[in-house]
């Protein structure tokens, strides 16, 4: 399991074990941290709860719903968007973003699902 | 949907709808980010992983494996029992600890988990 555990890639078809089967390396919890971290804030994860609800959300129908400015939209969208749980589409003047689902089920397959 | 997810626990008996299905609450929000932001910190998440692949760890056993001192073993299994993803006991000197399956099968349900 360690062998398939230490690809540098967060694909759910090549990374992990769950946690509960060995102790992580410090590689490894590292790299996972800065995924819970990017989690670690209710408007991020309100925010990623907008996107993943939808099949795209524009940057310009953030900001109501989360009574935040632009700025601190794109401050949060940027976050998720480098821990690899969103990505986006630059569109005339806005971002779009999606999910990546992928990375949703590499957290849940680290923390023990199936 | 909304109404079971309005539920105080974190027992996933009674919560939650996954975060794609629609937003959360800033209540739920703040709920669960507390939880991510104790997950994302490295030395936790390998705690956690240490805590998690045993039936249970006395404090004792840890200080070797993260190469930190008691204290900081201490403070940071503080962080994790808090956000209910470790539960401790006391016996003599030391505090063991396991984990709490129920919490990790709440956040996988969250984050799309069935």
């Amino acid at each position: 399991m360690t062998a398939t555990r230490s690809a540098a890639s967060l694909d759910p078809a090549n990374c992990c074990s769950p946690l509960a089967n060995e102790a992580l390396s410090e590689e490894e919890a590292e790299r996972f941290a800065s995924v819970f971290a990017a989690l670690g804030d209710p408007v991020r994860l309100r925010l990623l709860s907008l996107v993943a609800s939808a099949d795209e959300v524009c940057s310009c129908n953030l900001e109501g719903p989360l009574a935040r400015s632009q700025p601190t939209v794109s401050h949060h969208t940027k976050i998720l968007a480098e821990a690899g749980l969103i990505t986006g589409e630059k569109r005339g003047r806005w971002m779009w973003w999606t999910v990546v689902p992928e990375q949703l089920a590499t957290i849940r397959q680290l923390l023990g699902g199936s």
